[in-house]
């Protein structure tokens, strides 16, 4: 039997320790009967290129890839802000909409509103006269109780997958991989596969 | 001939004058021959529902919405951060997995990799022993000479759709239409509609 193909998606890419991370993510996914799938951006050859034209092609291989797996596995953790990195997001999105199996894991255990509410607005949110909370710039604070914006939570819901909220040490936030885990453990019950050894 | 549906993706719902812009965008679609499509969520009723059920509804309506759409125009201005709206970028991931036509459009003419260094770094980056060019957390600055993350930028080129970018007033990021109006006369060209008149 063929392993299934767990695209692994998150801002790992940009990490110092990259390559480190990024191969424990894979030994972890094959240790739980799935063959990890993405492509490694230094197998892309940028000579002659661009700087556009070479993303452009990364943007492609990604695709190529997320085509040919049966599943995502996406680090949500907020990156560079109060939300998910945004190329995360879209590729959530893209398997949402080929109906893949989707998972999502993030290392904060605080929801959305509250990372608005304190990271982003510091506190200075209030009710105005339409019934809404909106912040000092008059844009509106959504509360869904969401890890991010509702159309990441809602879509790995609808696909009946699991979103993991852990609290790590923040020196830990991009290294821990227990809630990773947890969503290759929940993955592998859906998909038939044996426990790890 | 039935209209092309066009699905308006953006953060206007967050706005305090969302009712007028969300309606004034319509009309100009309109005007250019498509069908607006989305949802309006005060149209749906959150009676009896808890904050995540309401939101997950709106998630399922939202996606019904696009796959019912030939086309998605998204506003990829930068949204509470130096990125984009994260739900619009998951939606644009999403009609791209469909192969629909996708369109985007910033009211900054700062690409991606200025508004990381300056704005984000306040221009504490360097290059670093691997040859990279990083932040002082070690994080990797990519600069594909891009609007946003390469996904987003390359999923549109790779659909055949144009992102525009426009200078704005401060004052008008999120009332100027022009940059809009670009992508509905391109679209309108691919589509076949004829000018407004």
């Amino acid at each position: 039997m063929s392993r299934p193909r767990a695209y692994l998606a998150g801002p790992e890419v940009f990490l110092s320790d990259s390559a480190a991370v990024i191969a424990s993510k894979r030994e972890l996914a094959l240790s739980y009967g799935f063959q990890p799938n993405g492509i490694a951006e230094e197998e892309l050859d940028p000579t002659g290129l661009s700087l556009f034209e070479f993303g452009r092609r990364i943007s492609l291989a990604n695709e190529k890839a997320m085509r040919g797996s049966d599943l995502i596995i996406a680090n949500l953790t907020p990156f560079r802000g109060i939300s998910a990195d945004i190329g995360t997001a879209f590729e959530v999105g893209f398997m949402c909409a080929l109906g893949r199996a989707a998972y999502g894991y993030t290392n904060t255990a605080r929801p959305y509103f509250e990372r608005l509410r304190d990271d982003y607005y510091h506190g200075a949110i209030a009710k105005t006269a339409d019934g809404a909370t909106r912040g000092p710039d008059g844009m509106m604070v959504e509360d869904h109780g969401m890890v991010d914006n509702l159309m990441l939570d809602g879509g790995i819901e609808t696909l009946g997958g699991i979103l993991v909220r852990r609290q790590v040490e923040p020196d830990n936030l991009w290294s821990d991989l227990s809630a990773f885990e947890d969503c290759l453990r929940a993955a592998a019950v859906r998909f038939g596969l044996a426990r790890p050894t």
